[in-house]
């Protein structure tokens, strides 16, 4: 499968048409961008440990029912996908606090609430992304009430294959931001990626950042935690 | 009934204990504050106004069903109430599309949603009283999912009431914020005020903003505006 037109040139991903009118390709930079693009850099591998993680958990996922976009990986920084209407949402589950909520509730980082915490933002980069509630989804027309709950108890079970599949390599989700897409037949999708760009992972036992926070909070050994995180979930999955 | 111990010297209210442990006297102040207490001033009669509005408001809502902690009106500027312990929950219900909201979503001033949208609010000064959604509600203990639930059904038959009120009037509610409180019993009770300070009112036929936008906007007539809507008020319920 080839590379066609440039359909889309994020911060951190590519996409591309191709012959196939439902497929599309993801390109994985290097590149690392955090605080909505004010803060940026290059990690080393970053493209092809991330597009890697993504096929291991996407895989995963579609094991458990979920469906998602991801057909296969083709190359080190390339994968094929299915095509989709992304839905502007993200879709945030919490598990533990952590990040922006710390700072917008004033609570205090690993602390952990009795109650999942799911929250929608708004894909808006001029507007920052904000956190928006179903009926501000619903008056702006992007989703009905009913879709609204079908796409919660989607997310919701995503958390709970993550929270299991990473359990077995001593990692702890601490959080995680997903997006959506619907194929030409209406279909819920899980679109974007799965990766330590997108989600807090914690060591479990140790407590150690092994996500983009060591970039967002300067921590250092950025190329060597997302290796980690692709070591132990290629060690857990290759049995 | 007489005032005792201040027990809550807010912005635009006092509290006051009395002789009965179960109740409380609120003072209605002339004072306006808006932004978070940035911009402030005073506004003639407006602590009269307010007192008088949110005893024709609540003795309306009463009459529908609706529990609040009005007893009764004292003189122009205090009201005894029922002693609650507060909710730190704003509530809000948007009709159409005004205020931050139109800066939050990018949206326009005086669109009609298709669907009413309900908010809720951390009360935090010092968090500038910031959006959340059920999830952190819970997870916060300020609430259950179930107490939710509840607060929302009684949030949305005031806002019935209201609507079909001042429609009567002429007046179409926009929006309004309302806060509830728990007695002795843990039972909810409408808490705080409705008035053209914690509502928007516009003039259905001239769309004219009869409520502290006029404040906040520096669009003069404050006392005038206030006015009106006690006027309009007074004119129907003594039918």
């Amino acid at each position: 499968m080839e590379r066609k037109e440039l359909l889309y040139d994020g911060k951190e991903k590519q996409l591309y048409a191709t012959d196939n009118p439902d497929q599309i390709i993801i390109l994985y930079k290097d590149d690392a961008s955090a605080y909505n693009g004010v803060k940026r850099t290059t990690i080393r591998n970053k493209g092809i440990i991330n597009n890697r993680i993504t096929e291991l958990i996407y895989k995963e996922l579609e094991k458990n029912g979920i469906h998602t976009h991801f057909i296969e990986r083709l190359d080190q920084h390339n994968q094929l996908c299915r095509k989709t209407t992304i839905i502007p949402l993200e879709f945030i589950v919490r598990n533990v606090i952590a990040g922006s909520l710390t700072r917008r509730l004033d609570l205090d980082e690993g602390t952990v609430p009795e109650n999942t915490i799911f929250e929608i933002c708004l894909k808006n980069d001029t507007l920052r992304d904000p956190l928006i509630n179903d009926h501000h989804a619903v008056a702006m027309k992007i989703v009905s009430y009913e879709e609204l709950q079908e796409l919660y108890s989607i997310v919701s079970h995503i958390n709970r294959v993550l929270v299991t599949l990473f359990r077995q390599v001593n990692v702890i989700v601490v959080d995680f931001k997903i997006e959506f897409g619907r194929d030409a037949n209406g279909k819920f999708l899980l679109a974007d990626e799965i990766s330590p760009d997108s989600a807090r992972f914690w060591d479990s036992i140790s407590k150690e950042r092994l996500d983009k926070d060591r970039f967002r909070k300067d921590l250092g050994k950025l190329e060597e935690s997302y290796t980690e995180i692709v070591n132990r979930l290629e060690t857990l999955l290759s049995k």
